[in-house]
């Protein structure tokens, strides 16, 4: 190792090390052991510009073990991006850029929030796809406009994970072949040395998913690491691991090669003793200047290279102004116009019964003939979640310009590959399976909340109406678990107008996911055309929550529904009118989107002096008080569905017309009917 | 194949299509295609006792391809287990024992609840260890007492699914030789080919993971199937996949090989077609005679085969009486006498600080000494999560007699593995991790509500107070998603006090799982000891929620918290007093045993007439207002939290003593502080 490199190398080490230090918390461990794999790759390899960190066709770099996060810090700090010494000193503390794990767009440079293992994995999965089908888009001979390589450093434990297994799987059968992945092998996990655990041939294992596997290399020795990613470059046809071989905790003469050193502290005097082993006379946070200067060429190299891609963009736009239009379009993020053009009249009131997922299916064909970046697919459901994009083409490794994912059963990969996409940017993701399956993927609808990225999450089969799949398929606990994750908005629309708006706002919707929730069950259209049906105008879905149906006499009570229940609630109500009994119904399809409006707003469908109040929602009731109040009726599950036909289902559950007709009587202190 | 096993095979064919077809619902396709191999395997080799399917050295099977549902129950009808006809005709009927998929205990030898793909895969692997710790604990020379196989048939989904290969890597890892799995390898899914989205080699990845693999073989050749399950036995040292190739929907002349034949009933035209194909002249649901005695033949084989082992368990009992009367112990799930002798002196008052994790951990190693079936681990996270059991073993390979597992950084297949122990018996299961990570774990949580198994999920780092690894690690929307799950309890404990508690109701909760959620951070131990601390006895506890401190002024206000904002809200309450304003302090730690109280109780800890009510949880405030109504202000985090020092994010998100105490002032109609 040349001494530019071996300064380089040790000024990432010591930044982590004086930043863990600082902040008395962190993991010096795995910066210190694969320092030296990512100088080479940032140094010679990453195509990417400091000074503009959204250039379109950059290299993606995902540091997937997020624990290391100083590493990242410290890169973007050396090559000049905006990433002041400041901030490192400030790692961990409220308020600064360099939180535990990295945050996406919390400081330049940074593509994904990562640190729950095998995230970012699959989110560089999703990346090269959407590179992938960017280049199939848009690219023409003599113009590669796409072209950049998806690089990612993953760790032991984002091995042992099951979301990397489903993505690994999936970029082999796609054959991505950017997709080069750094395996930080230091045989070290929290509970000791891997081995107590984790014997597995990874190699092999790779090799079985269609990867092209280079090693096991010595991943502290920068040559065999630029030899590696070289040969991962020239393999164009399958994505590749190198596997680097590297000592946790390098230069610690006490604590290298150990577990402790993983997420703790040096401490100051194994501090001083790696300072002497690794020939570092330094005050803590010093930069040797020769290591600045040498790091900061990325800066001169990274406005080169995009002056000369914008340049050969600019030829692009004369000789293919109108893909070139499109593509800036994509890029930007925004909608078409007109792109909800086809969806007005899509539904009649006087069509028959349609499931939302079939309207839901319906819609999307609609926008995905106007809306070129609307890709996504099911794990393996799309027949039942109706999510297929017709005459939009399939992606597959044939063809590199379809619309239509096929997941596979890997629904916790499906989520964190559409948050790749997302990332990437170019594409709008949507992705979709039954609602049950939501607890297969938790950790990246949270993630897209967290990262506040415009990925739309369709789960059908939204409840026991799904019938005699039975309750291991049924979703109790899930809408209420939607409703707690912070910056998701959640619709569950009562029938196919609800669901033309639903999906409107979850298209406009930029700042963050939307989870639409859609029946298995045919639900009657709601005939709001006619006068004398009283029903309001789905636009109401718009403010989370609307008054759809009112008697004609003064009401004396509300009852509150959401997606297929709102029927109930409107039978409910029109026998109650037909017992003299004045009702109002709500809808309430969002209860973010309702809670984001003016009070004056909510007090008008709520209105505080109409007290006595039914809830009727096939799911959990937790939080339903809100709304209903301290002597409202929440009518919900409790317990776990059953296998039978779905109305068997919501009879014996208690999930009827005449049960919440007979629960408004005992709220009017009047006899029930039954 | 000769003519009765063909009979045989056809047999458990066609009552799977009759009883899809009267249902009108369901997964014929499975049983078509898996019916060879499940015929020779249950005929040939299954040990099991279909007049005690409790026998616990009895073979274990699971069809983890759930949907498959009908090739088990006709398995069952046929063997002789308790599933009369006339349940297979109500199949997928409210209040048959014959649901969508299979649930466990519904019916006579169902050993777990499947559908949920990769979940049975790795209960599988949880029987396995189980077996082999039970084994190692109790088999002496010449008395192998416990000695069973465990099966499975896993489809091609459950290969897709991330549990399966976080389970499988496990299972190579510790060498689970008695572990033989037949992959039904139709190559069909939902979608379409499997060839769409997986295309990886499954049996050189299944090598990667230290399994033998043998296949592909013909899986619709009972000779094949034979010596292939002969050699998995052969093969002690490692778990055995094999690889059956097979046809889904065999005998379907236009569906066999097709999506469609996956879930949805043949259709008249198609069965009449598809029984003229297989040579079947009979009625729907007809036995054949001939075959109904040949495979009832595993009444008798199964009664002499646990008799022979019954006797040898009496001699086992002369020779190790001791070890006998443990193993009965274990095996009954029983807590032995004075099993929680140690846990009363265990914290006092004058203590210093300490963290519920930490008192978690002492209160497990004051158990282990005495509850021998208590075994668990960490997904690689038990130096955090304080669950080693110091003294008592690490299961690995080497050593098949300890308590601590190692399950690597694999959430999931954690779950799953610990709901496989629980099923099998003989073991009190325990897993570990931070509460940020249950949504990787969601799906095996869930089940062993549903099934109503005794497994203890710790979940640590259970708020925002865990500080630096910031709001990728901090937990918000979980507290919420764990109560809204039926027969689940979650147990926050305030104290080290009310964590002994917590520990001995999760250890006796046999009808369903527990969740403990435990602090990373120091919590004072409440001191009630002292009369002069006005704070109630921790037994409280077993109540749900009680009435920890009440100021001796009338109350005006009542104040209720859970976990470690207990400390806050005792603290505000002393401000109030100090302001002459008399509160009441309600610890609330399980939302579900509270409200298993009578009303009257219930009353008594929240008196209707209190009106002002204020709750602290640093969680989603979903649900509180249950418990404050609607005047009452829930003090709780609609955002994501933050990366910096616990005490700086509880500061800075507002979950303070002063916050309440304003909010309290406010509520009362006096000018806050601030």
């Amino acid at each position: 190792m040349n001494s530019v490199d071996e300064l380089c190398i040790n000024t990432l080490r010591f930044l982590a090390i004086d930043a863990v230090e600082k902040a008395h918390s962190g993991h010096p461990g795995a910066p210190m052991g694969a320092a030296p794999m990512a100088y080479v790759l940032w140094d010679r390899f990453l195509k990417h510009n400091p000074s503009d960190p959204e250039w379109p066709d950059r290299d993606r770099f995902i540091l997937s073990a997020g624990h290391a996060s100083m590493l990242l810090y410290a890169l973007l700090h050396l090559t000049g991006h905006d990433m002041p010494l400041e901030q490192i000193k400030q790692f961990r503390q409220w308020g600064s850029t360099t939180p535990g794990h990295p945050e996406y767009l919390l400081a330049s440079g940074i593509e994904a929030t990562t640190g729950p293992l095998g995230q970012g994995f699959a989110n560089g999965v999703g990346m090269a796809i959407a590179e992938r089908l960017l280049a199939g888009h848009y690219n023409r001979p003599g113009f590669e406009i796409i072209n950049h390589h998806t690089y990612s450093i993953v760790s032991d434990g984002d091995m042992e994970e099951g979301v990397s297994s489903e993505a690994a799987s999936m970029a082999g059968t796609l054959r991505l072949g950017k997709l080069i992945y750094l395996y930080d092998c230091n045989g070290i996990s929290i509970e000791g040395d891997t081995s107590i655990t984790f014997t597995e041939d990874v190699g092999q294992r790779f090799q079985a998913y269609g990867w092209h596997v280079v090693g096991a290399i010595d991943g502290m020795d920068t040559e065999a690491v630029d030899a590696a990613i070289r040969a991962a470059q020239e393999e164009t046809e399958r994505p590749s691991l190198i596997i680097c071989r590297t000592i946790i905790g390098y230069g610690s003469p006490n604590k290298a090669g150990k577990g402790e050193v993983h997420g703790e502290p040096l401490g100051a005097d194994e501090v001083r003793l790696t300072r002497e082993r690794l020939g570092w006379p330094y005050e803590p946070f010093f930069i040797p200047p020769e290591a600045l200067a040498h790091f900061r060429q990325a800066v001169e190299r990274g406005r080169r290279r995009q002056k000369e891609w914008e340049e050969k963009l600019k030829e692009y736009q004369e000789a293919h102004p109108d893909l070139a239009r499109r593509l800036e379009e994509d890029l930007s993020g925004r909608l078409p116009e007109d792109w909800d053009a086809d969806l007005a009249d899509l539904f009649q009131g006087q069509d028959k019964p349609i499931a939302t997922r079939e309207a839901s299916g319906r819609v999307m064909n609609a926008i995905g003939k106007r809306v070129h970046s609307f890709t996504g697919g099911a794990a393996d459901l799309a027949p039942s979640t109706k999510t297929l994009l017709k005459d939009r083409g399939d992606v597959s490794l044939e063809n590199r310009c379809g619309h239509n994912l096929h997941f596979g059963v890997r629904e916790h990969a499906m989520g964190a590959i559409a948050n790749g996409m997302a990332l990437h940017g170019g594409i709008i993701p949507y992705t979709a399976t039954f609602l049950i399956f939501y607890d297969y993927m938790r950790p990246p609808v949270r993630l897209a909340a967290l990262t506040g990225l415009r990925v739309i999450f369709i789960f059908t089969h939204d409840s026991v109406g799904l019938g005699e799949d039975g309750p291991t398929h049924q979703p109790i606990e899930h809408l209420p678990g939607l409703r707690a994750v912070p910056n998701l908005v959640t619709l569950r629309p009562a029938d196919a107008t609800e669901t033309v708006e639903a999906w409107k706002l979850a298209l406009e919707r930029r700042e963050g996911p939307t989870a639409l929730l859609l029946t298995r069950q045919s639900l009657p259209i709601l005939d709001r055309s006619r006068p004398e049906s009283g029903l309001a105008p789905a636009s109401g879905v718009r403010r989370g929550g609307y008054l759809l149906w009112e008697a004609e006499s003064s009401p004396e009570i509300i009852l509150i529904a959401t997606g297929s229940e709102v029927h109930i609630a409107l039978q409910a109500a029109r026998m109650l009118e037909a017992s003299s009994v004045g009702a109002r119904v709500v809808s309430l399809p969002s209860w973010e989107l309702f809670e984001a409006q003016p009070a004056q707003y909510r007090a008008s469908v709520l209105p505080p002096s109409l007290r006595r109040r039914i809830s009727i929602e096939a799911a959990s009731p937790l939080g339903w008080e809100r709304y209903i109040g301290e002597n409202g009726v929440a009518i919900g599950l409790t317990r776990f569905g059953a296998s039978a036909p779905g109305n068997v289902v919501y009879e014996k559950l208690g999930l009827t017309a005449q049960r919440v007709f007979d629960e408004a009587l005992r709220l009017l202190g009047m006899s029930g009917a039954s």
